[in-house]
């Protein structure tokens, strides 16, 4: 049996945490006296509560914890988290289902994007407040997971980066504590030059807020129905596809890169192969528009840009009715959906680093296939990849490709059409946001799908988040034996 | 350098082999009094000639074949017999440009099935005969070289079917010549009792044999343009589901049964494994259609068996289009087509055995990342798998996925829907015949595409075919050189 109370009372002090966070959109809601401040007050005090007495029952362990304990808390905070941060949900004036919040909340914490709610341009400032948050949130959570956990959890090739951050001689920093506190400087600093340049670029303070922490989350919740297409402003484009590329690239570099090793950003292999992969892509789709949909240079490269790195983040904003591109673009976007950003970043998907080790892994194989004698070792940022590293990372991909299959084919027996069954499952999994087709596209809304398909939905979105294998492991009956 | 002399030789003695078989539509035709008896006796001799000069321009070398020297033999034969296989088309009455008479030849020597030709059922009988030929030569090919080539060239863990005939204490025969009259002789066997069972069940003579060629290698060109939806007739539609299910069994396995192992089939877990999949899509999809669509028990299991069976196994008939299915039953049929048959049959895409190999790996992962000291080792058939095998399949499931969507975009780029370019990208890799939708679907045809969408699918055939390492292999530079 493991012993769970560690993972109680880390638990509660999350819960604690975010009941602190609930205050601001109980203020803001206040200060324009929109009587959902007490929604607010109320989710609140619950999350108190409730965070509380798993702090008081649980106390008095030493917080060391095994790794079976840290699987369970990585599972267990993010999905406490998305219960009870769907109160507000709730209560406010919204006249919402649990299930509807649910996923809402599951899509913000998870930084999804995919959202249930419509009439956002009116929405109460609260509630807009209360999205960003969560995926501001869970864009800094998903970080220090990435960093701190799932490396010791060797999930998915992730055990890659564990010499990166401690056994190599050129250390970032002694200790974890100290790497995550670089990092959520990074992170502040980051989320408040974005609002200073949406605020420049003609965003309202309110608007430039709450969309610079959904840009730096890679999240794409939006304070209007019309995402960042409202705005109708080249310069507010730009501002959220560059935004949206750092929030995909590894934090720790930022932090090295501000400790004096300023080649850090540049020299990874992981954010080179990341910039060719979204240069390329913006490239083709550009010339695509120009040359199949006479869009002039300027724009073509403006949509091509913000779309492709909003689509591959993660991040889910849309400017435009991608869905009216085409097949090549619907069939591009569908794919750079699974690749996603950088590890270690906000980002979602397979990513980067996934790809270079898989193709190191081919080339070494197609090179033993003409040398079956020869020896042969795959390379990662110039370092030689361990088979274990390997085979994770490889197993991860099937498991990736399985897990969608599984999704869209409960989607499919829930009803959906072929494209929505696909692309949901799609844009669940790697946390994107919008799917392709007129229901779930970047012009529709998950409100109109069935209650079963959002539940299906909301638990892809975490398995995404959290890298399969960590939730997954949970329904294995051995881990809770031995 | 490579001697290509031997490669040469033996793709000349196919040649000649295949401008024999050509005398058959030949006759068949010059008995009903139909032109193009001629196109097919110029095609004959412009093969034989071809074949001829190839054996007797590199004769006399001794032909024991070096690894690189296999490699470039199978590409090199598949390729030469769709291209010589596609003179009849050209020659003939049918005013085909050369485009549609090599995808209509590569996709019946690669048993995959998808045509641009339309009025079948007026079809003079030697097309008829000679597209049928084409896809039973294909299957016996294929077969011939799962056994006795690719485990040799080591391509996406078909290494591990090494052992089973030539190392293990159960030997099955003890030489590779013995082993191919084995599977010829079990081939025409299953051949001739399919057409007796189809002639039994109402078909005429001539449809019988031609529906039992294009069965046995699944195939599935048909004499009609309905497919074997013009018989309208169960028992017809149990025979295609009964035979199609023997033509994706290991060939291999038949053998050794006849040979006095009785139980060879039945213990071997690949085709324990096939059955349940097949039966679960089987029981699911008439389940979705008696719910969903209110068809008939009787009728829906029917209907199931032998459309999941025909995807499953990459034959491709169809009775029913599909596509009124909804979302549910496409998104599975898209899914199946990658599943495949099992490995040594004439069925194509993944193939069961991968399945069950990342499995397992999957499944000693996750052991792994709990007991991260503990030793693992997974299992296929009741034998270790080896690292090599793991990583040979991994590989192959990530090349095939990265293959899939490469075909996907370019079909895109060409001007494609979405749903023609992402299941025709699948029906071409994994050699199954009718994709989804309007266009390619089971009521659709190939004929409407563009020239390079058709060049774009015979690449895709010819590489899932060969399991694509095979093919890819000849594009690396060091190939080559040393």
């Amino acid at each position: 049996m493991i012993d769970l109370r560690p993972v109680f009372f880390i638990c509660g002090i999350l819960l604690v945490t975010m009941s602190v966070v609930m205050a601001v959109p109980a203020v803001a809601d206040r200060m324009v006296n929109n009587p959902d401040w007490q929604a607010f007050a109320i989710s609140s005090l619950l999350t108190l509560f409730a965070g509380g007495l798993l702090i008081l029952t649980n106390r008095g362990r030493a917080v060391v914890l095994s790794v079976r304990q840290a699987f369970v808390l990585t599972t267990a905070s993010w999905a406490s988290i998305a219960a009870f941060g769907a109160l507000p949900f709730t209560f406010a004036e919204l006249d919402m289902s649990f299930t509807d919040a649910l996923f809402e909340s599951m899509s913000g914490i998870t930084t999804t994007g995919s959202t249930v709610m419509t009439g956002l341009d009116q929405a109460p400032p609260g509630i807009l407040l209360w999205r960003s948050l969560l995926q501001w949130m869970g864009g800094i959570g998903i970080i220090v997971v990435a960093v701190a956990i799932l490396p010791m959890l060797r999930v998915g090739g992730m055990q890659i980066f564990r010499m990166e951050s401690s056994d190599k001689s050129e250390k970032v920093m002694p200790r974890a504590a100290q790497i995550a506190t670089g990092i959520a400087v990074v992170y502040i600093v980051l989320s408040v030059m974005c609002a200073g340049a949406y605020w420049a670029a003609g965003m309202s303070a309110f608007e430039a807020i709450n969309h610079a922490m959904t840009t730096i989350a890679t999240g794409g919740y939006s304070t209007s129905d019309l995402s960042v297409g409202l705005f109708d402003n080249a310069t507010i484009d730009w501002v959220a596809t560059g935004f949206m590329i750092l929030g995909a690239l590894p934090f720790v570099l930022y932090v090295q890169t501000v400790r004096g090793r300023i080649s850090a950003l540049l020299t990874d292999s992981q954010v080179q192969w990341f910039l060719v992969i979204v240069g390329s892509a913006v490239l083709v789709m550009a010339l695509w528009l120009m040359t199949t949909r006479s869009v002039p240079m300027a724009l073509a490269f403006r949509a091509s840009s913000f779309n492709v790195v909003s689509i591959i983040t993660g991040t889910g904003y849309s400017t435009s009715d991608f869905g009216q591109w085409g097949g090549f673009a619907l069939a591009a976007f569908f794919l750079l959906m699974f690749i996603g950003g950088c590890a270690g970043s906000t980002s979602c998907g397979i990513k980067v680093f996934r790809f270079q080790v898989l193709y190191a892994t081919a080339k070494v194989q197609i090179a033993r296939l003409m040398q079956p004698h020869g020896v042969f070792i795959p390379y990662y940022n110039r370092q030689p990849i361990s088979e274990e590293v390997t085979s994770s990372v490889m197993g991860f991909f099937f498991l990736f490709v399985i897990a969608f299959a599984m999704l869209a084919l409960l989607l499919g027996l829930l009803g959906l059409d072929f494209l929505t069954c696909v692309s949901g499952a799609a844009t669940a999994i790697a946390n994107v946001g919008p799917g392709l087709g007129d229901v779930i596209g970047p012009a529709g809304n998950f409100k109109a799908l069935p209650d079963g398909a959002k539940w299906v939905l909301s638990a892809g979105m975490l398995l995404g988040r959290l890298e399969l294998f960590t939730v997954l492991i949970l329904f294995v009956p051995a881990f809770w034996r031995g």
